[in-house]
């Protein structure tokens, strides 16, 4: 079977690149040179039946969904999202059904001006629906922030609350960060979206500094009917783990998300992560994976 | 069960566009308004196991596939190709066939300078096996050649050889039409590549230009196995059809395709498509139609 965090891993050498990308598959978005002061952001997500909504999800928000975590990958660079593709593969689903899909896909997106501007449709040989959306966004040269910056002595920041995505319905109906992550574009050294867990992001974000980071597991804002674990475990928050030299205690508005302070960047350790006694967090044998 | 023409012919109703979109889904490629004098091309497309490729073809070719059909967008368009990002969703393959997959994929793109810069892999719930490719691509401003643009008078053209696609192999080991493409930008009046048969493919074009198109069958290049009827519903040529002012005889090198003149652009009548009989050329009930 396919173990799709070790091919993701292996992605960089089965990817050659020329100098028009910046900056390749291993980030939130490929970052593209292009002529002018803008270089491109470019990301690709799915979403799968009965792995990322149920056959009782509404398709609408299904494609919401679809939507919105691209926008996140986006708002995890600091970018401006621009346009967006989408690819839909079905089979046992009347037209209906597909054209609630596209729409809920196409309206999300133009929630922030991002309309949807080109795609395809095909059949499933077996029973089955899953769809592709590919983002494109703009920042200007030299401004993306990624995964590798965090330096120690930075503090780890994240916005709203973690945890319970799923029985929530955060998972369908959450904000993708985009005002935050344009703010944070002149104030972050690394940033992220956590779709995979706190855990494990963290821990990716740690491992692309070369830093370890210092988690304080009492200021993890957590979503109603989380605990600590869900927190790093459940994954679907959308939410931005981010690291930045100042102290910062808010976004400047009310209508920005909640910003929390949990832990501090610090010399690259044994662990990648660990907590105010300085033992490591480790990933649990149930630790969430995304398929 | 999902009309996938039928959806197609909806998508530009599901899809609103800004500004920033000169041209939206309809055309080979989305043409998306960008700083500078050049606009991005953009297009998605995608392969299935057991309807584009079989579950014997090897996955590299599999995947050349993939990267060469949306390249043929790109040509089609009178583009460059720049990047692409690669989704990929299955259940029921090992990390081998999925690694062989991606590497064809992006050693095809190489071939053409085009880097696969990012993407995803993902669990399907059933059985199967389903990439979708999102290509970018440039082209000076207002240079794009679109579907819209044929004229009373032009002359029809395709290039290569039609027909007997998939069981000559030509399917999977074609060469997308760059080259020709990209001398077209400045030579054809309305474009396309034929990859659902040269008749819905030519009526396509007819119709988003409104005009008819009388077609010579005599004169339309037949692939080794094929008769007209293959040329016109077997599909999965990769040809490029095109209309043009100028009488063309030949690409200007050897090592361009062939190129056949195969008909004139008359004024819109009642049949898209006529013969020299002047009698309407129909989709025979079996036409393909590419699912």
């Amino acid at each position: 079977m396919m173990n799709e965090r070790k091919i993701l891993e292996k992605l960089p050498d089965l990817l050659p690149v020329n100098s028009r990308i910046a900056t390749g598959a291993g980030d939130d978005c490929a970052v593209i040179n292009m002529p002018g002061n803008n270089q491109l952001l470019a990301a690709a997500d799915q979403v799968i039946e009965n792995i990322h909504f149920l056959p009782e999800t509404p398709p609408e928000d299904a494609g919401k969904k679809l939507m919105n975590r691209n926008l996140s990958d986006i708002a995890a660079m600091g970018g401006v999202p621009l346009t967006a593709l989408l690819t839909i593969a079905a089979n046992g689903k009347d037209n209906a059904y597909i054209e609630r899909f596209i729409s809920g896909a196409a309206q999300a997106g133009m929630v922030f001006d991002v309309p949807v501007c080109g795609g395809d449709t095909a059949s499933l040989a077996e029973k089955g629906f899953c769809a592709t959306l590919t983002i494109l966004g703009e920042i200007p040269d030299g401004k993306a922030v990624l995964r590798s910056g965090a330096k120690s002595g930075d503090f780890v920041y994240v916005t709203g609350c973690i945890g319970n995505s799923f029985y929530s319905g955060h998972h369908l109906h959450f904000v993708p960060r985009l005002k935050e992550g344009a703010f944070l574009r002149d104030h972050a050294s690394a940033m992220l979206d956590i779709s995979d867990g706190l855990l494990l992001d963290a821990m990716r974000l740690a491992a692309s500094s070369n830093v370890s980071l210092f988690l304080d597991l009492a200021s993890i804002p957590l979503r109603a009917g989380a605990v600590v674990p869900n927190a790093f475990s459940d994954g679907e928050d959308y939410e931005l783990l981010f690291t930045s030299p100042e102290k910062l205690t808010a976004f400047p508005g009310d209508d920005f998300a909640k910003l929390s302070c949990i832990g501090r960047v610090i010399e690259r350790g044994e662990s990648l992560l660990v907590d105010k006694n300085n033992l490591p967090i480790k990933m649990d044998k149930n630790g969430y994976e995304h398929r």
